[in-house]
């Protein structure tokens, strides 16, 4: 199945890439409605797996040992296929 | 409403980081049934509008004048609160 994890730096921690780009919106192109930019990274793949249960445990797995810092980000993972 | 910009590479542009990632899964960590490794980005930000097709106006906009490279990149929102 075809998985989306979604990797986002966890509330307090300064994002400043984010904080740039909500500046940008505001003062420069005129958005003030905007609020709140947080700037995370996604990773798309393919499992060659079926069961939810597996799925969930190599997730968790790669992110512990290779994707995630845990002290400053949060994951979560959706099935997109 | 809090929306979430997915922004990720068109399909056939090189992904040097998702690839660099997959090898590391496959090889390093164990995971031969992990294919396909994409890396991308993804914004999360408020939007103070109600209006669906408003909404999808201004995501337009931003995506088009700052946030997006149309040539290598595709991006989709979706509403998540």
């Amino acid at each position: 199945m075809k998985i989306r994890i979604n990797i986002s730096l966890k509330k307090g921690v300064l994002d400043t890439q984010g904080k740039a780009i909500e500046n940008s919106l505001n003062k420069n192109l005129g958005f003030p409605q905007i609020s709140g930019v947080r700037q995370g990274k996604q990773l798309e793949m393919e499992i060659a797996e079926e069961d939810m249960t597996k799925v969930q445990e190599i997730v968790d797995e790669i992110c512990d040992k290779l994707l995630v810092n845990k002290i400053i980000e949060n994951y979560s993972f959706e099935v997109i296929k």
